[in-house]
This record gives C-alpha cells, structure tokens and sequence, in this order.
C-alpha cells in the first residue's frame, strides 16, 4: 500500500467526534477550534517494540498502550483529553494490522471525547509509534509536579507492580490459563488511565507511574523540594499480584521500581482524600506523607527505615540503564 | 546519560520565547495559553535515518531538517507557528550530539516565536525524530489542499528540484568545492519553510512540496475535484541547479518529481500574484492554471501535452514505493 493511500484509509476509519474539530487527517495540518479560556495541555510520548512492549505484541494492545500512556500523561495535569495525532513507523505495514491498531488506539480512548486528527506513516526497520495529545484545563487548576506541600499525604490509585508483573510473565513465555495472570498481562498491554480532572481543586502535586514509583513519585519530591515518607506495606496490592508473586518482597520490589503502572501518584491534604476517591471512581490509596527535607524514606512493615536496596534493583524503568 | 537527565539537559537549553508558555519540558506535560479566537493548526511529522536523510548526515542538520519540515506543514495552512514537541529516539546519545541536534532544530526555527515545550527521549537502533507543531490562525483564513478553483493560476515558492540534485550529490559521496554544488547540498538539509501567513486572504489552496511537485499538486487537484495545465518550461530554475545539471530533462525529471524541497505549491486569482510576492519575500513563479476536469496536463516548451513518463520515474518520493 503506498503512504499516500493508506493515511487516507486510516483517515476513513476515524470518525470524528468533537463539534470543534474543523479538519482532521489528510491536508498539510489539522484545523482546531479550542474551548475559549482554557489552557492547552500537550504532551507527547513514543513507543518502541523491544523497548517499550515485547515485540510480539498483538497490534491491537501496541495501538491501545501508546494512546494510554499519552492520554495517561494528561489525566497526571488534571486535564480533559480532545485530541491526538498518532505517528507509525514500521517495517511493513498492512491494512488488517493498520485497523487492528487503530482498534487498539480506539478502545483506550473508550468513550472519551477524543478524535484523532494527524498523524504519519513510514517505513522503518523498527516499530515505532508517536503519540501528541492535546488536552484541557482551566489555567489555574492544572496539576504540576512541583506543588507538594509539607503535611500532604501522598496516594495512589490502583493498584501497582501489576505491569511490571505482567512483564515477568510474558517474559517466561508460557501459556498461562490462571485468570490473574490473564489479568497482569492486561495490566501491562492495556493501561487504565484514570479520569486526571478528579483532582482538580483538591491536589497540590501529581505524576503518572510510568517509571516505577520510586522514580515519578522521586520527580515530584525533587521539583517540590521536600522530602517524604513511605509505607511500603501500604502500597495497594491487586488480588493477581498476590496469587502470582508469593514472595513479599519481591511483590514490594515490583510495587516500587516496577515501571508502566500508569497509575497516579498525587499529594493533597488529608481532608480531601475521601472527596477525590469518590470522584475518581477508583481505589484510592494513602501510602506516605509529604515531610521537610529531601528523598524518600521507605518504611517497611515493621517501621523500619530501609534503604530502596533493601529491595534490590532501584531505579525504576529508565531506558537508558 | 540517564533519560531523565538527558531530558532535564535539553530543557535548560531551551530559553521559553513566549509568554503564553505556561510551563515547558520537564512535567508530564506542558500547559499553553494559545491566543484567543485564533484557530489551533496542528501538524506532525516523523523522519527516519537512511530514509529521509542520509545516515551521515550531520546532527546539526538532522535537527535543522526535522523542524523546518513540520514549520512548512504550518506554512501551507496559512498558519503562524507557536510550539512544537520534538521526540528523539537513537542507537546512542550523548550530550555534544543532542546539544547539536537542538541547536540545528532552534537554527530552523530562526527569529520565529516558537517554543519547543515537549519531547522524549527513547533508544533504538534506528535513529527517527518527531516533531509535532502547533500554530494559529484565523478560523476563515485557514488555506487547504481543497479550495483550488477553475481559472486560478497555479504558483510556487523559491525554486524546484535543488534538494533532489542534492541528494544526487549526496549519494555520489564526492568532495564538492563548487558553490553551486554546497548550495544544492544545503537546500537538502536545511530546506526553507516559507511565512504562510502571507498567503492570508489571497490564496484559494495550497501545499507543501515534500513528495515533489507533481504528487502534491496532484493532492490539491484531487481535494478540490479539478485539473490543472502545467509549463514544465516555467518551474523555476535555481543558477545552481542549472549548473550541477546540465541535461534539462534530468533537472526538469528532478523539478517534478523530486521531493524534499518544502517550497509551498498554492493557487490563487492571477490579481492576487504580485501582492502575494510583495507579501512573501521570496521568489514566487507561476508554472500553470486550474482547469475543468482532473489530473495535470503537462506541456513541455513546445506547448506539446506529455505523459509524465516523458521525465520518466514519475511518482515523487513516496516512501513505500
């Protein structure tokens, strides 16, 4: 298929959904009418077979976990996703594998207000996607990483080390039946992103988990410039990880430095916890709090300090290690 | 260099030149006040060594070439630029490498008030490069491929077929001293991007030359269900092209089907031609007229219709081909 045509192809199964979308894919640039008074929100993220997902991953979950990730990115600023481009580079690319990514990109964006207006297709020796997403909020109320105060708590949503579990499972190749293993991989191929609007209003200072907790929740400690405390036994623990992961310690290893969780890590006041847990829609967890100094100090179950080598391998999920 | 340093590197280079940028790199997304009643114009693009430009190329102009090819995409909308994301994946990174890249990316953008407030990092055997720009214009001013009109002159920018005889030049790998032979070398690997917003109000349609002339003046007439009579005669000759080419079938064979060479192709009403030229500041040629019909007539010196394959491999550069 040659480039030309199948941009169009792929243009023919976008359907728009959004009124202010003035013109999608197939000229020179996409023409947007943005909502008047908010702050655009724009963040961009690429995907690479081998790096970033096992190479023989299905082209529906490849589609599905570069559009999360992005759409991941804007719920971490509190803000409401309106659209993306999306950039294919592949070693050959043919209609049915082009659909099923799309597909994929599709249903991570589920019902969300979400069109897909841009985008390019190239050959390349090495499967690479690109998303930009572009999203919204009211200038004031976006979610930054520097804004932890001393005496917020730190939560969670979800639940973590699922991914890196999942990675762990599909690394060994096996056929698996259990049903918590289908779940852990799900977990790595098919991110949730969580609705990032919840928190506006009521959070100081969130990040997504993409590198591992220990990495993203370090970020925002480090542009905030305070320290805190962690309960590592607090870390919220799916019913799959459980069963899969019998040692505790390496279910903590996981939870910690584990990457592509995608879940958010955010400090807010106490008060406000049970307001945003049920705005949010999903389990939300208190694991630390936020206290002057610098660093992370990790407290396991008994109430010991411990140093992240306690745990072995830190460091998260950086891909240049 | 660990990821998220090399990150934090890049953005101390990058001096914020808008006071609309709310906040660049370095959170999970940045946050933007784009102008009021001003309509969001999108584009993106991915280049891939070995593909787009030559492996050896160096990074300076990597850089250069990345940007100015997404600022074109602006310019055929009539769009001023505003921000750009830019995504690096590559074998190996190291600080001289990425500090040239960005400088030849911040070369392309020149004097324009365009911040570069996104981007990632990534490694991976094949070095590819995405940009995504965003720009504003007016929501009615916008210029598309479609709104070509029969009795419209046909018009482009700057000159035609340098960057394919650069690459010719290129591939042979010789040392060139000729000034005309630099010259055709530079128009490779630093292509101009043109100030689209002059075409505001006095052009009906218009598109970048990536692919070569004929492909993309094909796309307009295409989108906007016409035909169109071409002077091959006309296409403006660079003195350099001229004299690095010197069979006028080979340049002519370059000027219509080579790509690379970002000269905005456009229509408009013959009254608007000198105003638009006055506007541009560059070069401006009318090479042919809109027509009842479709496809593109193409009419050599001796006023004879000829089938493209008169310049034999027609097609333009099509990646997949």
């Amino acid at each position: 298929m040659r480039e030309f045509e199948l941009i169009q192809a792929l243009g023919q199964r976008l359907v728009p959904r959004r009124t202010d979308t003035i013109l999608g894919i197939g000229d020179d640039a996409a023409i947007l009418d943005p909502p008047a008074g908010q702050a655009l929100v724009v963040t961009t993220d690429t995907l690479i077979a081998g790096r970033h997902f096992p190479h023989d991953t299905p082209p529906v979950d490849i589609g599905y976990k570069t559009m999360a990730v992005n759409l991941s990115d804007l719920a971490a600023m509190a803000a409401e996703p309106g659209w993306c481009t999306l950039s294919l580079a592949a070693p050959t690319l043919d209609d049915d594998w082009c659909a099923a990514l799309l597909d994929g990109a599709q249903a991570a964006i589920g019902d969300a207000p979400v069109d897909i207006v841009g985008g390019d297709t190239t050959r390349s020796d090495v499967l690479t996607l690109g998303v930009t997403a572009l999203g919204f909020c009211p200038p004031d109320q976006a979610v930054r990483r520097d804004g932890a105060r001393v005496g917020d708590v730190i939560a969670v949503t979800g639940t973590l080390g699922d991914a890196a579990a999942g990675l762990a499972i599909w690394s060994e190749r096996n056929e698996y039946t259990d049903p918590h293993a289908a779940h852990l991989l799900s977990r790595l191929c098919r991110p949730s992103w969580r609705p990032g609007q919840a928190m506006r209003g009521l959070v100081h200072a969130a990040a997504d988990i993409s590198d591992g907790l220990y990495a993203d929740l370090g970020h925002i400690l480090a542009a905030s410039a305070v320290g805190a405390n962690l309960s590592v036994g607090q870390l919220p623990t799916s019913q799959a990880l459980r069963s899969v992961v019998s040692d505790h310690r390496r279910r903590q290893q996981m939870q910690l430095t584990g990457g592509d969780d995608y879940e958010l890590c955010l400090t807010l006041p106490a008060a406000h916890v049970d307001t945003l847990a049920a705005r949010l829609g999903c389990r939300l967890s208190v694991i630390g709090e936020v206290v002057e100094g610098q660093g992370l100090s990790l407290f396991d179950e008994q109430q010991r300090v411990c140093s992240i080598e306690a745990w072995a391998s830190a460091g998260g999920w950086d891909h240049f290690s």
